[in-house]
């Protein structure tokens, strides 16, 4: 973990979005980064990523990592976590250590809340946004806003993990779910997630992002 | 392990059963719980659990875990141990370790014997439940009590190793075995072996349940 | 690691014989347990086996290991390794630590050389025994009791491995690997590499056996 | 890790080609020590690397290792690393603890610049070798010796991982990448990175290598 801004952020609320399920957890995350003009605030390495590694329009190189970047707002201060990879599917021990990573920050953060992004394979048409949270009433307060209780499903990978262990540290927080069809990326769904997160958290946003 | 009931318990009998073959041993549990009115008792977290969360029907989502019941009943006290997982097949490492976890926890309970329930996949049609123990004495009382001497064969995953690491232990034990044709859930198996279990054990079992 | 038997051994010839291709090392190992009459001396238990466990004729269930017999004969004295099983293909790691445990236990015993027993995939017809050796003097020698030099091949899993470990700690062996057609038990290969051993060492077998 | 040479070196770069696509970074890397003359210097062995074992021409079994030659030619000194083998896709921890122990030889042998040699899948005709670097102005040094920015890729394996996890030990370095059609021995692909190489670091060679 390292931190490349000392911007100071007032009980920041923490968003997370991965590469999984269409993308549709990545692809929010990075609008919201947009939407928010986010500058780059840390980044977290790990032996567990991939053995690939990028290079940059420029030909230069670097490790695959987790990006944070910081947006202090007017409704709320945000910190965006999002990343081109997850540990391995196999790797189930790296997957739950680094979730243990991110939250020893968030809480070092002093972050309020968590949310996690992510996508759900359901083949229904309708756009709706799913919710799961650690409490009932967090499950009840997103419904209100608009969301569909997510209930008996599965949440796959970081999304899920990352609120099951943030609730074992009596973190609050909620995931939202976009349904996609697919393993392609759905710019669609990720749309719909980050709309509707925007929304439920009083920011407004202008339909032609 | 996080203890989640303080009811006192004689001695107690650990059962448990995971999904598997059929799930027969998960299903034989389950119907065990159900009939002896078994309370939560205690948790087993571990990294080493798929990467999944499930969300219950009000959208809470919480890790997966492996659950303990009590039941103090006439004849026995019992404390019986579920799950809706196992570590993946390639991480035996993993697999030793919580079966070592969960057997240091049955010895802290001052359990007097250990009985694993499972499936096997036999394709004969006979309603058989076969029996596997950690010494020839034990082999013939539930022989004698209708089990068949499950012999020269193999036992995969928690169900047999738990019981081999019993007695590597001076633990007692026995696998109790349900015969399934596959991978789909086998109600009619798993109820075999809870009928079996119950009236080795002297629970008269009323045939509706 | 248990030992399970006193029997004093004067620097003892160390031979391993695991499952592989053709079984031929575990079928030579157990043939030759059989021929000198070698009775159990060690047990190596390991959280890295397959996390099966099997169940006697008598339905007594235990976990997989290596077994070492000990067989104090004219000529030699002889520790003779096998197993039902090797750790996974994939576990590396596990693969080298056992091997480092098996070697520490060589050394401890005293044992003054090392023979592993194996397959390896050759589709010639010829009922050849091939060697490899911790060095050229030893490769020539078994050359000369009739063996072909193992040249520019590879010796997957323990049977190569063991050797090559050895040779780091500066002891010495061979190899001794038996063509074979296949992963089914080649019961004829691991024959000739037992009657091949047997002869090198100096103790005639009679063809019945 | 092994020194098996004492030969002073002056700031060497430090070579690396090793198996993958194509085999260009290896058969690069076998040239350059034909070339160079090179001697062997150290020896690197992990129980990460495959469990098998090769044997020579004289039926000499040993490890798989990466092997280290030593060139102290007139323009600059060399070490050069080649294997037969990199750590499995699967064990992403071992790659990277694997170019950790690489990197710390590196900076204990007081090396001056990385150079690490591979292919990269592309399907176009042209003979081209691609650079990646650890700095822009590396980048536009080697582009201006005729090398192809290679820029928005992947580079998979120790090829890429060595090159970023120097970058952040602050050394200097870059990837030459030669394109190459598949997975089968790219001997032209090889030369090619070869060949640009050594023009770019001052030294001519006949064409008849």
């Amino acid at each position: 973990m390292r931190k490349v801004s000392n911007v100071s952020l007032k009980k920041p609320i923490f968003v997370q979005g991965l590469p999984g399920f269409g993308n549709v957890g990545r692809i929010a995350a990075h609008l919201m980064v947009k939407f928010c003009g986010a500058k780059p605030y840390a980044e977290l390495y790990s032996p567990s990523f991939p053995d690939y590694v990028t290079a940059n329009s420029k030909g230069i190189c670097r490790l695959p990592r987790y990006e944070f970047h910081a947006a202090p707002m007017k409704q709320n201060d945000f910190i965006i976590m999002s990343g081109e990879t997850q540990p391995s599917f196999d790797d189930v021990l790296s997957h739950y250590s680094i979730c243990g990573e991110v939250l020893d920050f968030v809480e070092k953060q002093n972050c309020s809340f968590i949310i996690t992004l992510g996508g759900v394979p359901i083949t229904e048409e309708k756009k709706q946004v799913y919710v799961a949270a650690t409490s009932p009433r967090l499950a009840l307060e997103f419904m209100e806003k608009g969301a569909v209780i997510y209930s008996k499903g599965k949440i796959v990978g970081a999304t899920g993990l990352l609120l099951a262990l943030a609730k074992e540290r009596n973190l609050e927080g909620v995931s939202l779910l976009g349904p996609t069809s697919g393993f392609q990326a759905d710019r669609g769904a990720g749309y719909s997630v980050f709309k509707f997160l925007m929304k439920a958290l009083g920011n407004e946003i202008k339909e032609g992002l």
